[in-house]
């Protein structure tokens, strides 16, 4: 419940990159790209299948008919540098095709090399003393010494006009090619390889910030108004679409940040038909978008089962069988396949434009016809809507109209309504497992069947969260119908141990005299489904304007607290236990290690609590057919009630009291559970065991939806008997469904793995504090900060909002 | 709620095979292999990689150890034959191996050829002409005749015994290798175009029944207990894994009934590394499990990567590299790599062992922590838990012990909990697009946000199911908490029409003093949350033991219900209508589409509905504070409750009676909707509209969780205001998720599209009767059954339990 602050809330992670999160919100974000003209990535199912001759087809067939235009050839990692270079291939191709077949109007072209190895940069000097003198060529910054990493800043550039045929041909500017070669290594082996053995190293994120230097460079982010796109990029990966870059990283992976829309160069062989799938298949399980497949001719028609395979999805180039000759220039190739690149070309166009529109549409039909949770439409113009493209880990790629349209990644500083969990990696591992268990199980039914996804995260929920308590796994789909599936259990289980009040053999007596109530926390929040509404204090969200049903069947004590403010940790009593009895030396901590500690149960103020929840309970036992049937608490923070840091020792005690009055004990760990406050349960924090207990949200690592409702054994017998009317009459369709059991599954471990999980801290079962302490302080003293919480992995800092809509 | 009774439901489905359901229920499954010994299909990430060497290195590895053991080869698809053929290869080389390195014990060895294409048949005659006479082979039916479908049933056979080199060699029996080629086409292309080419076909279904029967004459199904493998089998695809078969689908797709594990032979060379991930992620996208990969080495290091990607999830294994000579016999090669053949064939053996374990243990396992919905678990005893190995389609593959260990597929008869709609094809494509959109988005918080999946299936809701009346899409997760939205809804939209009863401007007057009911159907079932428990009739699933906050606010009507009783429509009106007004000729219809027509609104019986339901809502207006503020149906057929039909001029008219007196309307079509009943929404056959739709199950194509609750403009309008809280505070954390909105996108286009939906009629908006009248009117005359609803797609077979559990 988002209401008159502005919370941030952090994502667990594995890299610690969240110490500095703050200052990442307002830095520049990572990946960006301008939407104003056609960019996209040229994949290819394996090595030599033809990617640079589909960049120099398209380069002819887009610069050969209007113009001034501006073609863009972008060459991120090249191998085999200087004797291949694909960059000076299409360079090459483009003048000699335009010798041969010359164009009215002039056009500029060029190719660029930034940086190489040193192997390579030696081979350079020879390769271009080599060639003849026609060749506009220079090392422009071959001198200046080594760039980082075993690289050569070398700046190898060569240039040619090619003057148009008609008179005025330069009237209305040239057009131009401009081709570069962003890193290149000697050897023609794998980029990895090469970038070991040659000792030039570039991280993924350094070729992606040089990429989106070179693009933004070459298109300036003008958008072409005069009705005809006058500009195209295609960036050519190396290999196949999952061969590694200079890293090691898959090429899918590393470029997975810019989702760029891809071209795939098919296999025309024998066995091109698979490969050409299988390398479809891996840029969807990346969530790339193909525009087209284009592959060359050998014969075989593998166009006939590529197209069966594709229906209407992707169109289906098929390029003339190249030339095997090596001395064929590809001269008559080029211009045979013609009609092919000016198809392939349209399709890229026509993809383009269609994106850019249905993005500018996005934001009026989101208004038009969606209806959103929590929101008042009125409040919401068009201009506010954020058009989300992609997410890639911790971030979304956003669509912005500033001066102009912007592909833009930023930080996700709402979680995702606070179910974010994977980073890039995980995101992608997840994804391949989503794909598993949809295709091994699609949807099965539960009951009286079992499955492994769902065998192995029963499993893994009890030697986990369920440790030492729990002994059965109730599956829902959400936070809310676990929470009504813990209170069905909770009050069957009072009921079974109040025979008195109920003789479950007989189902007799009057049920009406019987009014069940649950003790709560003011400020907890349990879900929006009328059951867990009911176990919730009055407030604005169950009100009769919400839901005319809600009475609030709870007992509902006002928690006290514990907060950050002015750098301080302090204690803040609710009104009605303000009394002599609580000192005042109780009301602040030296550190917040201290609050958790168990030798407070101990102190006098354990002792005011106790004696303050049993006058409570008395007081209750004695106003007639009411009776406590539950408790039911968030562990340590209320999360949706504003980030309240509970006492843990208050919580701790009202536990005590209630087992020992054989009130079953509910923990909501709906937002708390999986790792959020840096334990894999906020249990283990509280030191002390629920006899039933919630979790959804990061469960599956916050990619589908899933809730598990643990119970101990105790509950679970309450409802063992001789008739089915005695089972728990509660389900839904989705019950356990295959593909949220294996997320919830692979997260659990991942998270709980050393290797894939580096914020976990070897020793403990904790995650390492990702905000440290002074930073936390810091923030606390901010003005605007009005509370600030910090908790292993979770910060959630209360702002003062601007203009709140909430009267 | 199944209860006193067993309900076939069947699901929709774009094959017609559904007419003989029934009989299919008793049939022989499709696929099925003993579970008894190691059995793995070998695949490759493209042609000529080394399957092969990888079948005959396993066959010396796994004979050459203790004995007798039997190796089983199996190669369905073999191109380029009788000059290309794997099966002898590996026949041979095993006896060239053996004839180098002697082992102490006798082997039989033999390969045999079943059925090869004419050309092939005829090229095989030389073949045979031109092996010298050391060679024991024959064609034992060469001459007889033509088999169907242009091949020739060939029976090549040849055999050899390898003499043990010790004394008693035989003593234990003989090992054995056994060789089989089951389809052979002489040209050396991909099998479709071979089968094309030489007009030798053989369907899917027929090559996996060959496949299953070479298995299982093979492996016999006796499990061997004296603690060792004693035999194990390998089947060899042909090509890359998307490599076409005969007819033409991807091999992966072809063999994906039996879910064989997988070895995957992958790629050493330059660009390999992507080749065999993107081989892998298609295996995985199609539900397979890989043991292993195993590769040639090509000196590129290509493990490196390739371990890295896979982690600790499959062992990547290198065999040496293969001499380059061809008239090398790869003895010595053989010889070299036993140490790696040795290790692969431990790893599928302890894989295979893991699997039988954990099958084994599965159904103590759940008994032991899994709690079932609407299951009493004391009458679960282990032996009645259903192991479900995977789905494919509409067939399960379950872990039965008969006389030995099997999976087999049957027929999902209760078709997953009422979710079933995607065939094996579509269930693929949804797998990708599971993988896709999970790689595309995780997860994105939806509230002020838009993304395409979102967008686009809203935009589908409301020009199909919401057509001409809705205007707003609000998601949730399951059926239930879009009813407790839609609740929500009509509450708000009643009191902003009834002003007098709140002033919305103030939220003032006593609460207290409005009692809210709904008007609902005795039977119907909107789920288990209790605001959705709350609008249905008391029942043993909405009893003081389930919930005991639970009242039933409703004024609950008794329908008139439809029925097929001996084979006549027939109308049964409840009790209370039982009046002289209701006339005995409206008792029964001439047939199903009568009972639909809308001419029946001007008959008299709808005006003793008429008149029936004002009294009811006079009598209840007259009774003080409490007030009808919404109508909620199941249209047609009330689902959970038993499968009733109601009549729909009943419920036309009790929407029309509602509508005057400005009662919004809610329409649970949670069950019925999507194409359940033959049409895409039961308020089309009702020819009525409600304010309010609840959608969810199939709505996903029965894949994964997602409701949708549609609403009227005016309902919209209800929450429109200056504030906060008059908006609809109601969300879940996975509120209108990517994937679930991607599948439903999917499947909505997927039912409507007659290309992929072949039942869909060509002239109109309902799918073909799927059961035939007839068949429906027999099965309505088995005493067993007590109740037949026919209806579209669906039909629901009431059948007398057989020792019921319900008391």
């Amino acid at each position: 419940m988002l209401s008159t602050t502005t919370l941030f809330l952090v994502p667990i992670c594995r890299h610690g990159i969240f110490k500095h999160h703050l200052r990442r919100l307002h830095s520049k974000p990572v990946v960006e790209y301008p939407l104003t003209h056609p960019i996209y990535t040229i994949w290819a199912s394996n090595t030599s299948l033809g990617k640079t001759l589909v960049s120099a087809g398209l380069s002819i067939s887009f610069l050969s008919s209007t113009h001034p235009k501006k073609f863009i050839y972008l060459k991120p990692v090249q191998t085999g540098f200087p004797d291949d270079s694909d960059s000076r291939f299409v360079y090459r191709k483009f003048y000699e095709f335009l010798a041969y077949k010359p164009l009215p109007f002039s056009v500029s072209a060029s190719n660029h090399v930034l940086k190489v190895s040193v192997p390579a940069a030696k081979s350079l000097l020879g390769f271009v003393d080599g060639i003849g003198k026609g060749e506009n060529i220079g090392i422009q910054n071959a001198k200046e010494g080594k760039f980082f990493d075993g690289f050569e800043n070398v700046g190898l550039y060569e240039e040619r006009k090619l003057q148009g045929s008609e008179i005025g041909a330069d009237e209305f500017g040239n057009s131009e090619l401009v081709c570069k070669t962003m890193h290149g290594w000697k050897e023609a082996v794998s980029p990895h390889l090469a970038a070991e053995r040659e000792g030039a190293f570039v991280g993924d994120n350094e070729l992606l910030d040089t990429l989106k230097r070179c693009i933004g460079s070459a298109l300036g982010g003008k958008w072409c108004d005069k009705g005809e796109l006058d500009a195209m990029c295609v960036i050519e990966t190396a290999g196949g679409v999952a061969s590694p870059g200079p890293s090691g990283s898959p090429q899918c992976d590393l470029y997975r940040p810019f989702r760029l829309p891809a071209i795939l160069v098919g296999d025309g062989r024998l066995g091109g038909i698979s490969g050409t799938i299988s390398a479809y298949e891996s840029l969807k399980l990346r969530g790339y978008d193909v525009a087209a497949i284009i592959f060359e001719d050998h014969g075989l028609m593998n166009e006939v089962p590529l197209l069966s395979y594709f229906r209407k999805r992707v169109p289906v180039l098929v390029l003339p069988p190249v030339p095997q000759d090596m001395s064929d220039d590809l001269i008559n190739w080029f211009d045979k396949s013609q009609t092919v690149f000016t198809s392939l070309k349209e399709i890229m166009f026509s993809s383009f434009i269609e994106r850019m529109h249905r993005l500018h549409d996005m934001p009026k039909k989101a208004c038009n016809i969606l209806w959103w949770p929590f929101t008042q439409h009125k409040f919401v113009p068009q201009e506010n809507v954020t058009v989300i493209d992609s997410r890639c880990g911790e971030n979304l790629a956003v669509h912005k109209i500033q001066s102009f349209d912007l592909i833009s990644q930023q930080f996700d500083a709402c979680a995702s309504w606070w179910t974010q969990g994977p980073d890039a990696i995980m995101q992608i591992e997840l994804a391949r497992d989503m794909g598993y268990a949809a295709a091994r199980y699609g949807h099965v039914m539960f009951p009286e069947n079992v499955y492994e996804p769902a065998l192995e995260l029963a499993e893994l929920l009890l030697e986990g969260v369920g440790k030492e308590w729990a002994s059965r796994v109730y599956f829902s789909d959400n936070g809310s119908t676990a929470i009504e599936i813990a209170l069905k259990m909770a009050f069957r289980k009072f009921l079974f141990d109040n025979k008195g009040l109920l003789d479950l053999t007989n189902g007799g007596m009057d049920e009406k005299c019987v009014d069940l109530k649950v003790l709560a926390l003011r400020g907890s929040y349990h879900g929006d489904t009328l059951g867990a509404m009911e176990a919730q204090a009055p407030s604005p969200y169950t009100g009769f304007l919400q839901q005319p049903w809600y009475k609030g069947r709870g007992l509902f004590l006002d928690p006290p607290t514990v907060c950050m403010q002015n750098g301080l940790w302090k204690l803040c009593l609710p009104e009605n236990m303000q009394t002599e009895k609580f000192e005042m030396e109780y009301v602040s901590f030296s550190s917040r290690d201290e609050i958790f500690k168990s030798n407070r149960d101990g102190s006098s103020l354990a002792g005011c609590y106790r004696s303050f929840i049993s006058q409570v309970l008395l007081h209750r036992d004695s106003s007639g057919f009411s009776h406590i049937g539950a408790l039911i608490i968030e562990p340590v923070i209320q999360g949706a009630g504003g980030m309240q840091m509970v006492d843990p020792l208050f919580q701790r005690v009202l536990v005590r009291e209630c087992r020992s009055l054989k009130v079953p004990v509910i923990f909501d760990e709906v937002f708390t559970g999986f790792w959020r406050l840096g334990a894999e349960s906020a249990a283990e924090l509280l030191c002390c065991q629920p006899d039933i207990s919630c979790f959804a949200k990061l469960m599956t690592g916050g990619i589908i939806p899933l809730a598990a409702t643990l119970a101990s054994d105790a509950v679970f017998k309450a409802f063992i008997g001789d008739s089915k009317l005695k089972a728990l009459l509660h389900g839904h369709s989705y019950s356990a469904h295959a593909m949220g059991c294996m997320a919830a599954a692979k997260s659990i471990k991942w998270f709980k793995d050393r290797t894939t999980n580096i914020n976990l801290m070897a020793e403990s079962r904790l995650l390492q504090e990702l905000w440290d302490s002074e930073l936390v302080c810091r923030i606390s003293l901010h003005p605007a900060v009005h509370r600030v919480v910090a908790l292993g992995t979770l910060c959630a800092i209360e702002l003062e909002a601007e203009g709140s809509n909430v009267g």
